[in-house]
């Protein structure tokens, strides 16, 4: 079985990742969502291990020491995180696994993983930047830095992605990531037919 | 303009690159495929500039000796070549450059332009092949490679590329293509965003 690719959606808050994720998901019935670790308590209606799966903070905090985890971070007193383990037993069970994740959490993931494919999803708000940006010249470089600081610090990590989409409208953007996704199918070191192409190779050196 | 970005669909002979280049031109009306020089004599029928560049022998090898070409080989007594400058132009203009090729031919382009999207197609026949290689252990090694000999030789310029397409359905390969052009769209180095990126990360340096 030809091993499988992680592909990590992410960009700054407000951008909409979830939502293009989803839709993502709904046209391309053959990827694997990631499944996260959590110390929050589950809910009648979640399952372990299809939702999240559900740890003790105890479990959990051994588990980021031991480095168990891809990524993990801490929302609203509680703890979140991808176990690495997991995400291999997809990957070398063949699947393209996406998660959608903010950009601290992506950093993580190029530490760890680096040949994971990185897609940038600016926020539909975006175009209004890049107007202020480069069109009010009567702003100083001062004043637009000072009002957009965040925004700005938040998009510059767009440089280090494989890919960038403007989100200015999701089924528009599911369709660009659906795209990537069919592309990275067919890139040589995913596809089928690398190690029969390796085999050629190594055959012909002989 | 965001600059543009070349296409090179490239595989052994018999592999379909022409009916699948053409398929996928059909899907995408955006797309500019290269327009080639040629020593060999205008039809009534055909365009300077649109169908071919009509050159004289004596101006063909000029260029060639000046590296004014892309790439350029011989079919039948007569000289073809891409044009450099025109390619530049193309791209400059910010157009997205097709050209199907033969593998000889893709390498001359990755020596001048390894920055270019390189996608190999295998012959409807790879199926076949591969059940050669790897299913019938009754033939040896050498068996195998003197019957195969030539297609291997092809085969193995494959490894090198970004991308490759099995050509079992032309619908279907010309999806892919059209799904590999749309992802490079979307890479941080090839969009639209990428200066503004770029720009912002700078500010951020000072």
């Amino acid at each position: 079985m030809k091993r499988g690719f992680l592909v990590i959606l992410s960009g700054p808050s407000g951008a909409g990742k979830n939502t293009v994720l989803d839709a993502t998901m709904d046209r391309c019935s053959d990827l694997q969502y990631s499944v996260s670790a959590t110390t929050r308590p589950r809910r009648k209606s979640e399952q372990d291990g299809v939702d999240y799966f559900f740890l003790t903070e105890e479990e959990f905090q051994r588990r980021v020491r031991a480095g168990e985890f891809l990524e993990w971070a801490e929302f609203c007193g509680h703890s979140y995180g991808t176990p690495l383990a997991y995400i291999e037993e997809c990957l070398e069970q063949g699947h393209v696994v996406v998660m959608d994740i903010d950009i601290e959490g992506a950093r993580q993931v190029k530490d760890k993983m680096p040949e994971a494919v990185f897609v940038f999803l600016l926020p539909p708000t975006m175009a209004e930047l890049e107007n202020r940006l480069r069109g009010r010249s009567t702003d100083s470089d001062e004043a637009i830095r000072q009002r957009l600081g965040k925004a700005l610090e938040e998009l510059k990590a767009g440089i280090d992605y494989d890919y960038v989409i403007l989100n200015d409208k999701i089924a528009k953007s599911a369709a660009k990531l659906e795209a990537i996704i069919t592309a990275e199918r067919c890139r040589v070191k995913h596809s089928e037919y690398f190690e029969l192409l390796e085999d050629i190779v190594g055959r012909n050196r002989e």
